[in-house]
């Protein structure tokens, strides 16, 4: 018989059939296990394992240390490390100028707040950053996207024309909650948070936030006067063609002239590693070439707009001007988070990025408290929220530097330029600062990955356009929180429609593998094999019972099969957690089973899983002799022998 | 040697050691794959499996008893089912006359205003869900829980004191918002939402709804004039203490008395099943008993305070009554929220329940549509939100009910009652119906099954005792909402913090199991074998790197190894599904192990990980000849024999 011969050749295939015992994991006190798991949970990378076992005072030393990470390399600091450091922080700063001046030049928005507060950002916070920080690659200021949601955010609550100062205050208040928020998290440890922003998320956010930067950018790159201050695509394209009038033809032909360009030279440079420099120096190219010609044609009188004359010096201390007014207190936290969220997360990733690259490590916790405190001592200096950007980090680490001091060259470079040589910028045309800006930020853009996330993933693909269609439509903020959103709702249901998945064995070996995945695996007559493979919990109990139940009355009706169903064999294998109502279930299951006549029998409970079923069945018994065994090979074996001795 | 030695060992116990393919499961399209999904998602129960290939006149009679369950029965009804149904019915009739008394007899709080509506709230719905229903043994009728929430939320948008008319009308259109968004879960097959509540959230809030309406009932039963309007236990006994002056002792002995009365009786029903009509017989009868003796001894003038005369009829309809006044939606709206779920998560439980033990399925999803119709039409016929409560259901399952039938009698009876006997009730005590208040929910708090809880699972606990606390402490809503938050933080976070387990081989078998669970597995020396317990994605990518990179340093640097560690082995059974941050992590290790001069090998990856694995490695090309093996056993013994080769 069909039975018979298939017992037989289980029987061949098992030369190691003896049954072995389920074991549960030895005892431990809750205590114990909690400790284990908020070790796990809080300090995975168990940051003291260097400090044990050590004298007091090297543990001093230790401590001291990994507070500073700058004692890690300055005692061992050479000319060599600091030729190659004073080249990757000049190049760094030929990007920064240029940025410097981008941020300053628009007069008449939000940003032109910013124009005497420039040097200081991308001065004090490097300085801080090169004795905290961890990364050696990490070229720190400000980001554009950060200062774009800061912008928008608080001009919610303030008009920067008709306020400067208030939102000049703001500004700095957000900056400050901002830092809070980012050192607490790696205080507490938290830094799993930003873990919530996937891959996909980002793509999708960085691409959206690029494209309404360079919408921005539109005024004056067209030279159009009128311009609305909203920030999604519908309102700014609108604004556009509704000012057709104002389209100046100079300000255009010379802005797609250098922003070809920026293009062209960031093209080469992507291409030929060896000509980066190319995209590295165009930018400040563009700005002395472009400043010349206006000077010479004195081209300003022919409807291109400059700069300006700006003045600048060094500011004083700004904590006196910090906020904590009732009526804007709330505006000023919720920008603080979500600056603060945002730029925590590309200065994270471009740290591990490079980091990876080198083969060190970046301890995110303490990362996020050094540029946390590097952003409060910023708010208290007249900076606003800084943090480490990708492009110039990438910069940094392709000019070769060795050590943070490059950042600490760079905030000079820029500090003395913006200094002395500002009002050589004065004559510098607001178009070609736009193209640099479009030119640095269309980078973002990531069809490639983006594609990439498609073939893989189409639900990441739906997080990524979602996150990237609600930055340009709706708001920055509101994009990223869909796409934060839906990320975890499919987790959720990840875990609240869990895959059961049927399993045969493979013939002539003891190993069962799914039946879909595997031609090879055949069902066993007799036997329903059923793999569970999530957590079993309060979310999907309900759907685990009326599936499971489906599904053995199925089995049970197909009257094709010559022989009855006796058995269902669930592997456990796959249920790493099961709480409260997953006990409820597999005691529930056992009973549904019964009244179908069948017997059920779990296979390789994990440790917590089985200690949970130890101490229910002493509560209420409910697991027979032969319900558990260790892999499901022994299970079809002992229960094809039972049968056949039954039949004798 | 050492390795040797294990070598043979593992090729003794492995008769079927040929190396197995790693395949993918057949190709689908993303169409296909997506189609499989939806209908596991929302139709898991296949609803309309039933109706393949039937006739189409069949097809028109299944569809319409699949919408109307009242045809699955009332065809085939029969005298001696309405006999046990008639018997049923007035048992719950008894329950439910006290109860609608209950509700009525409170004249200074929000309850007053039901008092002329409970005729149709316990005579409408049920009539309603004895045609839509498919619980046999659901009683239908108003809940004091969900009563209790609607009137406190209601209460924050108006007095009911000065406004008893706006009062009602917001009770019915938030009645209506609740029906219309239970429906909708069920229409939109969403009803999983419900599931989010689980066993350990219910049990808390349970008790501590039950311990709230029992405080608030101590105005009653100590005859106190003055009291707080506030829910929670502070304001409460704060009432109750200043007010020590009002307290009666003739009302406070009659409530001891009366509520001995009715827990003896609950308790000696509890015990013995024979004896179950005298807890269910006992508020009636205490009703009728008190009653007497009021009358008898005129006991109203003697500080006792009696309902008083309550006019009854049949009201007009109510649709014209819904208020959608802007000024009230938003309150209206997350009143009808609440209400509707918190009853729907009961009605669905106790129908679930009760189908479990007479072995009939319910549907979820056609539950909720039956139970949100019956409140849609309740609305318009002046009825507040009902549902199926269980411990109603209990009564008419143990009082033998056969079909839906015995809502009808229950309906009819009480309506019967209320119009024509209501004034023989104007001398009931207030005081007893407090006692049948307090003796009603006090069953709900289930201290054992707080007690299984805390045996079982202690963040489990956790979830229960934030529940109970926060619905004491704080408010209904928010005690809720806590609890559910921490049920799904607690899932995200064994996503984000997945457990990774070492295995080792079970001597003599090719069984690889945790060498923390089984004394008897030991690692094979040359080999790091490691098991991931979770799906890959985003939010634990970041974890599992520097996890696993800490494990391999470690493992590394133990120099008392007498061999070099050689391969990792990376279990991938435990992972269902890997998104594309996950893909990048594998790929990502794969590096970091040659960095360490190792070569890290997949085990088993399930279908869709295979899949997704397949098609990055046609993009990347990073898997190796043999970075795929089915078992374990497989990989080490060709490794194993590799260097041994290599040796020779």
């Amino acid at each position: 018989m069909e039975r018979d011969r298939q017992a037989l050749e289980i029987a061949v295939a098992a030369t190691d059939s003896a049954v072995h015992k389920v074991e549960a994991p030895p005892p431990t006190t809750s205590l114990e296990k909690m400790k284990t798991r908020v070790k796990e949970t809080f300090f995975p990378d168990d940051p003291f394992r260097h400090f044990k076992g050590q004298p007091p005072r090297r543990k001093c030393v230790l401590g001291l240390r990994y507070l500073f990470p700058v004692l890690d390399w300055l005692p061992y600091y050479n000319l060599s490390f600091f030729k190659s450091d004073l080249i990757a922080g000049l190049t760094i700063a030929s990007l920064a100028i240029p940025q410097a001046c981008m941020h300053a030049h628009d007069h008449n928005t939000h940003m032109y707040i910013y124009k005497k507060k420039l040097t200081h950002t991308s001065f004090v916070p490097p300085l801080v950053y090169s004795v905290l920080g961890s990364s050696r690659d990490l070229a720190v200021g400000p980001v554009s996207i950060a200062s774009l949601i800061m912008g928008a955010m608080l001009r919610q609550a303030v008009n920067p024309n008709t306020d400067p100062n208030l939102f000049l205050q703001l500004a700095f208040t957000a900056t400050l909650f901002a830092g809070v928020f980012q050192a607490s998290l790696g205080i507490l440890r938290l830094g799993f948070i930003i873990d919530f922003l996937s891959k996909a998320t980002l793509v999708g956010f960085m691409a959206g936030a690029a494209i309404i930067v360079s919408l921005q950018q539109l005024k004056n790159l067209l030279g159009i006067v009128h311009f609305t201050k909203e920030m999604s695509v519908v309102p700014v394209m609108a604004s556009v063609f509704h000012n057709v009038n104002e389209w100046s033809w100079q300000t255009v032909a010379m802005g797609i002239a250098f922003l070809g360009f920026l293009l062209v030279a960031r093209y080469v440079g992507m291409k030929r590693p060896k000509l980066f420099w190319l995209s590295v120096g165009s930018p400040l190219a563009s700005v002395i070439i472009s400043t010349l010609i206006v000077f010479l044609v004195k081209a300003q009188n022919h409807g291109i707009s400059i700069i300006g004359n700006l003045k600048c010096g060094l500011n004083s201390p700004s904590w006196n001007k910090l906020v904590f007014d009732k009526a804007y207190l709330s505006v000023v936290i919720k920008t603080g988070l979500t600056t603060g969220i945002i730029s925590l997360t590309e200065g994270i990733a471009s740290g591990r990025t490079f980091a990876a690259l080198r083969g060190y490590q970046v301890d995110g916790n303490k990362e996020m408290m050094a540029i946390g405190l590097m952003n409060v001592v910023g708010s208290c200096t007249s900076c606003y929220v800084s943090t480490g950007a990708f492009s110039r980090s990438a910069v940094n680490h392709n000019a070769g530097c060795k050590t943070a001091m490059s950042n600490i060259v760079m905030a000079l470079t820029v500090m003395i330029t913006l200094l002395f040589l500002m009002p050589l910028f004065a004559y510098t045309p607001n178009v070609v600062l736009a193209s640099i800006i479009i030119a640095a930020v269309i980078g973002l853009v990531d069809v490639p990955t983006a594609f990439q996330i498609w073939k893989l993933d189409k639900v990441d693909f739906v997080v990524c356009l979602s996150s990237f269609l609600g930055v340009i439509f709706i708001s920055v903020q509101e994009g990223l929180a869909i796409a934060v959103g839906l990320s975890i709702f499919r987790i959720l249901l990840q875990t609240t429609r869990p895959k059961i998945v049927e399993l045969g064995n493979i013939l002539g070996t003891n190993i069962y593998r799914d039946i879909h995945q595997y031609r090879d695996a055949k069902g066993v007559a007799g036997f329903l094999i059923l793999a569970i493979e999530a957590p079993i919990n309060f979310s999907n109990t309900t759907y685990l019972k009326e599936r499971m139940t489906r599904w053995i009355e199925e089995e049970k009706s197909m009257n094709e099969k010559e022989l009855d169903l006796q058995y269902v064999i669930l592997d456990l294998s796959g249920v790493p957690t099961v709480d409260t109502s997953g006990i409820s279930f597999l005691i529930d299951l056992k009973k549904t089973a019964s009244k179908f006549d069948l017997e059920l029998i779990f296979i390789n409970p994990l440790g917590e899983v089985m200690e949970k079923l130890q101490r229910a069945n002493k509560m209420q018994g409910f697991l027979g002799v032969n319900s558990l065994y260790l892999t499901i090979h022994e299970a079809v074996f002992s229960c094809t022998s039972f049968l056949a001795e039954r039949k004798l």
